[in-house]
C-alpha cells in the first residue's frame, strides 16, 4: 500500500549528470531527466521539470557540485542556477552554501538534511491537527517538492502516521496541476485517502463543514510572517479565515528571509500565458502573498511559530547562521 | 471589431431538428450540433454542448416544440428534459411554459424574449459599473449562455457601450473552461479587452487594486437572495467581500426560485469527477450557493434589487406570473 519516494529518485548527483526525475511527465510516465551542464539543469529548473522550493535548492547544489566537477566557472554557474526562479529564497541559500564548499559530499548532505528537516517538521506539526481531521492542501509541498518526505506533505504523512488525518483534499492548482497531478500521485502511493477537487471549489468544501485545516508549503516568508506560495494560496487563507479554519504553514528555516520586513518586497515570477490558454490574453502569476496575520502557525525544523511572527522568525533565521 | 453572435447561431429549431452550436468544441471551431429527437437534445444538454441556465431553458423550449410537431408523448418529452440538468430553475419554467402552448411560435418567442431581457437588465446594470471598471467574471454567462447577449457578460457589453468598462478578467473556470473558452470568444468579438486568469488567482488581483466590480450570472436563486451559480462563485463573493469590491448578479425573473426560503434547498449537481482527472478520486460538484448577504445587487429585468431580497425578490416572481 505505502510505497515510499526515495530522495535519490526525485534528484540525484551522477558521475556526469544532475539526473532528476522529470515532475511534467507525472503521474502518467516516470522518467529521468539527465542535465549534463549547468545551463541544462537552469533550464530543467525554469521549465518545472524539478520544481518547489527546496527541491530546487538541492538540484543547484548539485549543479554546482557538477560545474566544480567539470572545472566550470563557479561565479558563472551560481548565476546561471539563481537566475532560474525569483521567488523562492531556498536557491540563494544552497547557492550561497555551496559557493564556500562546492563539493559532491557538501551537496549530498545539503540534500540529507533538507529530508531530515522535513521530517522534524513533520513531526512538530502533528499537534496542528485535530484527529480525525479533513485537510485541504494546494500546489505540491510534497517529496517532489523537497527531494523527499515534504513540508506541507510531510507534516499531513506524519499527522496520518499518528491517527489524526482521515482525508485530504487536493487543490488542483491551476494553471500547471501540481495538486492534481503531483500531490495526488504521492497521497495514492503513501495510502492516504484523498480527493482532487477544483481551485473554485475549495471554499464550497469549507461551507459544507467538510474541511478542518488547510496546510501549505511557502517558497518565501519575510520577516512579519508574510508568505509567498503558490498562487491561490492567498484567497485559500481569506476563506479558510471566513470560515474559522486555520491556515498552516510548513516550510524550512532556509524559506525565511528576514532581509524583508513584510510580503510586498518578495519579487513575484510572471510566467508564460500560454501555461493558461494560447489562444487568448491571459495574467499567469505564479505565486501570491498571504499576509502574516491570515496564517495561524508557521512550522519550521525548529518548532511552531505563531504571530507576532516579528517576535520569533527573525531570531530563529540568526540562530540558524 | 465588433461581431455579433446572432441568436440562431447558439440555438435554433430548424424543420426537423434543434440545432445549437457544439459549446464544446469552442474557440477553435464553430460546429453544429443537430438534435433530432429530445432524447438526443436533453443529451447535448447533459454533456453541456449547450449551457447556461437561460440558454438551457430556451433549447428545451424549442425540443417541447420539436416533439409536438412529432407527434411525441409531451409529458414524457417534459421529464426526460426536466432531468437533464437540475440546477437550473429556469429549464423547468421554460418547459412548464410550453406545456401550455407546445407551438414553434411559442418556443421562438421565448426566445426573442430571453434576449431581449437580456437587453433590459444590461441597461439597468450600466449604473453599477464605475468609470473606468476592472471587471471580474467567472464562468460564462453570455451570449452563449442565455441564447443572445447575455446576462453578466450582456451587463459588461452595455456597460461597455457605455464607456465604462476598461479591462474584464475572466476566471478560467475550472473544470470545463467556460470563462477561458466561451467568455475570452465572446469579449474577444466583441472586442472588450480582457484576459484569462487561473481561478486562484483572482483574490491576487483583488488584493493588488486591480479589480472594481465582481459580475457573474446566476442558475437560481432563492427568496432570500442565496444565489446557486457556478462552482467558484461563493468563493469569488467571500473574497470581493474581503476586499470591498461589490458583486454583482446579473439573471433574469426566471432565475428566481421564491418556493426556496434558501439557498440550501437548492439541489446542487455533482457532475462526474472525470471532468477533473481520470486518474485519481475526484469530487465535482458544479455549482455553489453564494449567501444573499454577500450579493450587493441582483439585477433582473425589472431593475436592481438590494438587500434584504426578502423583501423585493417575491414580489417580483409573483408579479411575473
Amino acid at each position: 500500500m505505502s510505497r515510499d519516494l526515495e530522495p535519490h529518485r526525485i534528484v540525484r548527483l551522477e558521475h556526469d549528470a544532475v539526473v532528476v526525475l522529470d515532475q511534467r511527465l507525472l503521474p502518467e510516465r516516470e522518467v529521468d531527466l539527465r542535465c549534463g551542464t549547468v545551463s541544462e539543469l537552469a533550464e530543467a529548473i525554469r521549465v518545472l521539470a524539478v520544481r518547489g522550493a527546496p527541491a530546487i535548492g538541492v538540484a543547484a547544489a548539485y549543479g554546482m557540485a557538477l560545474a566544480a566537477e567539470r572545472g566550470d566557472d563557479l561565479d558563472a554557474a551560481l548565476a546561471t542556477l539563481a537566475a532560474s526562479r525569483p521567488t523562492a529564497v531556498n536557491l540563494r541559500w544552497a547557492l550561497e552554501a555551496m559557493r564556500d564548499d562546492p563539493t559532491r559530499a557538501r551537496a549530498e548532505r545539503l540534500h540529507a538534511d533538507e529530508v531530515e528537516r522535513c521530517r522534524t517538521m513533520g513531526a512538530h506539526a502533528v499537534e496542528l491537527f485535530p484527529e480525525g481531521a479533513r485537510v485541504l492542501t494546494h500546489c505540491n509541498a510534497g517529496g517532489l517538492a523537497t527531494g523527499g518526505y515534504g513540508t506541507a506533505l510531510g507534516a499531513v504523512r506524519a499527522a496520518h502516521e499518528a491517527g489524526r488525518v482521515s482525508h485530504v483534499w487536493v487543490d488542483e492548482t491551476r494553471p500547471l496541476l501540481q495538486g492534481g497531478r503531483l500531490t495526488a500521485w504521492e497521497l495514492e502511493q503513501l495510502g492516504i485517502p484523498h480527493a482532487v477537487i477544483a481551485d473554485g471549489a475549495a471554499a464550497s468544501f469549507m461551507a459544507r463543514g467538510e474541511v478542518d485545516v488547510v496546510v501549505t508549503g511557502a517558497d518565501r516568508i519575510a520577516a512579519n510572517g508574510d508568505t509567498a506560495n503558490k498562487i491561490g494560496t492567498y484567497g485559500l487563507a481569506v476563506l479558510a479565515a471566513h470560515h474559522g479554519l486555520p491556515l498552516v504553514v510548513v516550510a524550512p528555516t532556509s524559506t525565511l528571509d528576514p532581509s524583508l520586513a513584510a510580503g510586498d518586497e518578495i519579487p513575484i515570477e510572471e510566467r508564460d500565458g500560454a501555461e493558461l490558454t494560447t489562444r487568448f490574453a491571459a495574467r499567469n502569476p505564479a505565486f501570491d502573498v498571504t499576509p502574516g496575520d491570515l496564517v495561524a502557525a508557521i512550522v519550521t525544523e525548529r518548532g511552531i511559530h505563531r504571530t507576532p511572527y516579528t517576535a520569533s522568525l527573525p531570531r530563529e533565521t540568526a540562530a540558524a547562521r
